[in-house]
């Protein structure tokens, strides 16, 4: 089955509003074999909307929009798709004593007669109900089975009526056991892009047919093998077989799959080890405090922190030596693991990390450029540190250094002295 | 001028990545007084390219392409678009040359034949050079005025590309005075949509003909005035006169226009003013720390500060009375103000911030339900505390928070009491 999408708004045309829709409707619709062949982006103008959705109806008989069906008399996705298909429109009484029931409630009084054009809908349609706001969908079909479903511009709405009311409607209409598109990713840090197509070798090209790509992001690199041309029924299996075959191959840089957060993961492991953690930040400035309480239900891991930016604050609230930073200076392996102890002995926790680098612009040196960054990490007073360059501007540096440091800790829980693959070690 | 944009690849087609460069596209040639009419996404595929770029083409006569222009066998723009100008394809010993030097400095070989194709431009075209990146640009026009530029995909290429061939090139071709697009965005914190509109009265339905759009965000909600009709030499004044008139309605909501950063206007006014910072963060965790020390810069300002999520830490760590969290809780007024007055004596800073509050999705109560926030600011001994009540999940209350504490630096400084909108008072 072949679909286009056409998304309907001035604000999107204008580049006001970045269209997330578009892309999640076509991760959805790839993952149930449905290609999607083209996708529009139209003004909130009647004839520009009839036009491009008439084009689209012509090239596949399926199309879905987005946005244009909220109450304003910018929105007129229902009228002018009504007039492709020659339907006129008619008042639904249901949406507009619904319409009435919320007014009444929310507002005290009845609905404005001017509001009465929200209940109109095309002769003929079917109403898609919305769970999640005001404005319904419209499903739009003729005898030669072409058809059009307008869901709303409102991402969550948009997402929850589609789950509901669409994928049950082209499930139906989907050959059992035709291809599908479906993707697995496998979730690296701490390695480059070349590094990890050195250990890939072969596999680099394709895993058993399926593609593998190369995202490269601040959380590391993700790798992520799609399969376009199996059945449903065989597409897990094959994916799980060439995630077996990468993970042969790159091992220990994997530290998750799909959507894993490397913090999350961490305050898993130290619930599961009965650990506590403090931190000590100095480039990072907070980050890594910020990333672990983001988890819900860090408060069982995460004691405190000290946020050490000054080397004055270092030396009296974490016990660093004032002749390391001194002689060494404060981007050194001594000062971050004098920073690690000292969070753990200070906050009376199991582990304790310390971050210290040169997050730039400013303060590079040939021998430190900007980028290098020392971690440590103390688990029960045995400390692993390591060093990295990292790439980038001020602010990936400085979340690429919260990474580093959690993956040292993840290390450390696996007893993994493993390389670190885009730096080198202390 | 109307213009479509044609966005191609088969990542974007399938939603693995979502689609920056058309937003910024459509912003920048709106700027210019350029309409887009149309936006288009096809995947790497030739026959589909040429379709939706020759259709485009009969709309309107002038179009952008972005994507489908790098080294590997998808990318195949070029001959697409070629063919429907009639033209073949021809080496360009420039782009061959260069091309060559880069390979032999980068992997120390020569370029293998296979990638000679880079090199291949179509009849005829103008090659646009590439300052940031390997992949030029080209520029096909015929006869009648009808034109297509295509640049590449990788964003930062894309932007300054633009830039620097195709905003030159639209500047010529448009005729002097006519309407351009342009906005101005004043930025408000803590006060809600409703408060806002409350204050606004007449003018939410636009300031002088322009329009005036609501966004709300994490930050806060922005209000953006737009100048659709107006010639290029009269927006400008406009806009400054429409944005005074909001101004006097809205008074001390508004912190910056833009995309001025909060955390930034506060260290470059503790700058101005010599003064040193110094943060206690519970609910927060280290991103109110993150946010400042994110300002290149900071290190002049931002001292240092204590992660106190355990309660334990807030005692001894900052001078919290253990009896006050026993009788009225961590998320109170006097362990906001301890907490403030803590860190600040701690660090020895001019000012301490103290932040704690329930972030949920857990721990909230009919007295203080999740979204509670108390932040404190001690200048100078003199403390000022607000209580909030935030709406949003987990991650939003908590960027709120942050920014809550920021606005009540700023009016501490402007010695400003006046209310906050959506919060009550402490």
């Amino acid at each position: 089955m072949n679909i286009e999408i056409v998304t309907i708004g001035d604000e999107l045309l204008l580049g006001f509003t970045i269209d997330t829709n578009a892309a999640h409707l076509a991760r959805e619709l790839a993952a149930l074999g449905v290609r999607i062949v083209r996708r529009t982006t139209c003004g909130d103008d009647a004839q520009a909307i009839a036009r491009a959705v008439q084009e689209a109806l012509e090239r596949t008989g399926a199309v879905i929009t987005t946005g244009g069906l909220g109450p304003t008399a910018d929105d007129m996705t229902k009228p002018a798709i009504a007039s492709i298909f020659g339907r006129g429109m008619v008042l639904d009484t249901d949406i507009l004593a619904a319409l009435q029931a919320r007014w009444l409630a929310r507002f005290g009084h009845t609905l404005p007669v001017s509001n009465h054009q929200q209940a109109m809908v095309p002769e003929g349609c079917t109403i898609l109900p919305n769970r999640h706001g005001s404005a319904p969908g419209i499903w739009l079909d003729d005898a030669s089975q072409r058809w059009v479903a307008m869901l709303p511009g409102v991402p969550r709405e948009m997402r929850g009526m589609f789950a509901d009311t669409i994928v049950p409607r082209l499930r139906e209409r989907l050959p059992v056991g035709g291809p599908v598109i479906r993707a697995r990713t496998l979730r690296t840090a701490n390695i480059a892009e070349s590094a990890l197509a050195d250990k890939l070798g072969e596999l680099a090209a394709g895993v058993n047919g399926l593609s593998l790509a190369y995202l490269p992001g601040n959380d590391g690199v993700d790798l992520r093998l799609t399969s376009y041309a199996l059945p449903d029924r065989e597409t897990d299996d094959a994916l799980a077989v060439a995630a077996q075959l990468v993970r042969n191959q790159v091992g220990s840089f994997i530290y998750g799959e799909g959507t894993d957060d490397l913090a999350a993961l961490m305050i898993q492991a130290c619930v599961t080890r009965g650990a506590t953690l403090a931190v000590a930040e100095s480039c990072t400035g907070g980050m890594l405090g910020m990333r672990l309480t983001a988890v819900p239900g860090s408060s069982r891991v995460l004691q405190g922190g000290t946020i050490a930016y000054a080397n004055a604050v270092k030396v009296r609230e974490l016990g660093v030596s004032a002749s390391d930073l001194d002689t060494v200076g404060a981007v050194s392996e001594p000062v971050a693991r004098a920073m690690a102890s000292g969070a753990r002995l200070r906050f009376g926790t199991t582990i304790g990390i310390g971050i210290t680098g040169i997050a730039g612009p400013d303060g590079g040196t040939p021998e430190k450029p900007v980028g290098t960054v020392w971690v440590a990490v103390d688990l029960n007073g045995e400390v692993h540190a390591v060093r990295a360059i990292l790439p980038g501007d001020r602010s990936e540096i400085r979340y690429r250094a919260a990474q580093l440091a959690l993956d040292r800790l993840r290390r450390a829980f696996d007893r993994d002295q493993d390389a670190v693959g885009w730096t080198s070690r202390g």
